[in-house]
């Protein structure tokens, strides 16, 4: 196989809008170095992470993603989640499913010609425990959106599965956020779960993850997005945001409380969430797309002994159980729509618009 | 041995300020029922939660707990920590040591004459998992501020130890509450700990405790309690609310994050406390005597991969434990005062003004 000098690319050249993002048809083909393989991409996922990175809204001085842009933090000391600035220009791209076409010095040679799949987190391969320094794929260094990435082989998992490498390319980012979540806060067969934003990549993970461990699944969502959501199969579809949402619980399952909630929306309503754990419930949280920044009356957290696991760097074992998962057909994806990589501007404002129910991805 | 059918007592007649706190000489002594020993009060220790429940602040309608009953909530719906209303007229008083001097039906009798000291949570005995049907000493069902009290005789252990009554007294709320708040952070010697309200009861403890476990234990205390905080032996003593806390960490242990933040106090500078927790770092809360209402950053929560604690009903573990520590000298009381039952109103005075180090003991 000939590996061009050249590629497709959506190069990210500086915190900002979306027009921070160029499209580039001569972008280098990079060349994998030690450890690494050179992946040609097949599909790449979108997720929320790439907003955040683009707008700075990691850095604290952004309290809301969902402006696209229109609000931006390009100006701060701390721009990017890790805590460390993005070398610009960056491709991102987390969630990449490609052909691996070469290998460089040390990497696995028999994942030539295999589908795979990525797991997003760039790892400490000398202490897999070190949640420090890691990075993420599409952040701390290039990612998906463009036709060749490079990347660590022990990264990369070989995937026999009849999914098209569109639907491949839901899992990574957003599954592997809920299993991590889930695992945190210890989800099992007895335990009753609220998902907020569960028409979201994340959010419908959660709902067949937790599915998947035999609990009992609430998912809230937009009431015009119910049916799509139904898909993802929860017990119960909630609207958003219950004025009472105790009754609400009550009247759909039985019970005005939860043992977990699982939340990637914060902002407004977050206290509400609170309010309905159980004593000794516990609170998993991997985003907050409706502003991150909420009132916590210590008091719930203290008296109902309550526990709260802020979820980000997933455990190394994470990954290899989801790719089991999807080889097992014990999940399924959740694709929202595919948009070729000259269209990016398109699928990033589709994104942004969270229209959708599931993921949005990008085929190169 | 005679027991006399009045007593004295201090009788809380409802939610309110000091005045609700009533000196009795013409109390009932009560009869132990099943299970129940009767106790003669030797000491009994005071504590915030015994200013918490007469104020109504559990009920979240009042959130400064440091007005002594300026403020209080005696209208609301849940006035009590648990959710349920509390029973008056109410002898308060958790932290009881006494001698028992009868024993009611199915108690052990073998009891008879021990002085004891007694686990302040009355548990669900059917199922010691349970952290719903639980209540507390003095809260639920009366307590020590009186010269005679009951109990089940499965929350008293004998204590073979030199300290005084009113040594002994200082333990038991603050100690369990520590150690347990210690448990689930899961605090071990590779830990730095800083501890917030660390001249109070609780805080005392947590020093002495997380010593105890071989951890790092940097102490915040108001600068005039820095002597006497230096007593419960904390690596460093910081000020209470350092402009720049990760400076100060900095220049005392030479690191300028921790592994767990061990806080009674919350309030205004609560997000400092947040800030300068590691990746993967941990939040343990039993109180919030600065102010219960603070602003979380989910990012904070969710970037960092931190979790937090909130720590209420100890498991049944933690007595015996902290008797264990007791009878070995592990430990030290931090008597601060000990004041005869008929001064309560005096001694709860000095309790609320906070001018104290350690625990202050009313004595029948």
């Amino acid at each position: 196989m000939t590996i061009p000098k050249t590629m497709r690319a959506v190069v990210l050249t500086g915190h900002g809008g979306t027009d921070k993002l160029e499209f580039r048809t001569d972008w280098p083909v990079p060349v994998p170095g030690d450890n690494e393989v050179l992946v040609r991409v097949l599909a790449c996922g979108m997720n929320n992470t790439d907003v955040n990175t683009r707008t700075g809204w990691y850095s604290k001085a952004v309290t809301d993603a969902t402006t696209g842009g229109a609000q931006t933090n390009a100006g701060a000391d701390d721009p990017s989640w890790g805590g460390a600035p993005i070398a610009f220009p960056r491709i991102q791209g987390a969630d990449m499913v490609g052909t691996v076409v070469a290998a460089g010095p040390g990497a696995d040679e028999s994942l030539i010609g295999r589908r795979v799949m990525a797991d997003c987190w760039l790892r400490n391969w000398d202490d897999l425990a070190d949640i420090v320094n890691v990075g993420y794929f599409g952040s701390e260094r290039d990612g998906g959106f463009a036709e060749y990435a490079t990347i660590d082989h022990r990264n990369v998992l070989p995937v026999e599965s009849d999914l098209s490498d569109a639907e491949l390319a839901t899992f990574s980012c957003s599954y592997t956020t809920a299993e991590n979540l889930l695992n945190r806060v210890g989800c099992g067969a007895g335990d009753t779960v609220l998902i907020t934003g569960a028409s979201g990549g994340v959010g419908s993970a959660l709902i067949q993850l937790a599915n998947h461990r035999g609990a009992t699944t609430v998912a809230m969502a937009s009431e015009a997005k119910h049916a799509q959501v139904a898909h993802a199969n929860p017990r119960v579809i909630l609207p958003r945001a219950p004025e009472d949402l105790a009754a609400a619980l009550q009247a759909a399952i039985g019970r005005s409380t939860v043992s977990i909630v699982a939340d990637v929306v914060g902002g407004a309503y977050w206290p509400r969430l609170i309010d309905v754990l159980e004593r000794g419930g516990r609170y998993g949280t991997s985003g907050a797309i409706a502003g991150p920044v909420v009132p916590l009356d210590l008091r719930t957290l203290y008296l109902h002994d309550l526990t709260f696991h802020g979820c980000t760097v997933t455990t190394p074992n994470v990954f290899p159980d989801l790719v089991g998962y999807i080889e097992r057909g014990e999940i399924r994806p959740m694709l929202a729509a595919a948009y070729p990589l000259e269209d990016f501007h398109a699928a990033q404002t589709a994104f942004i618009e969270k229209r959708h129910v599931g993921n949005i991805v990008v085929v190169p």
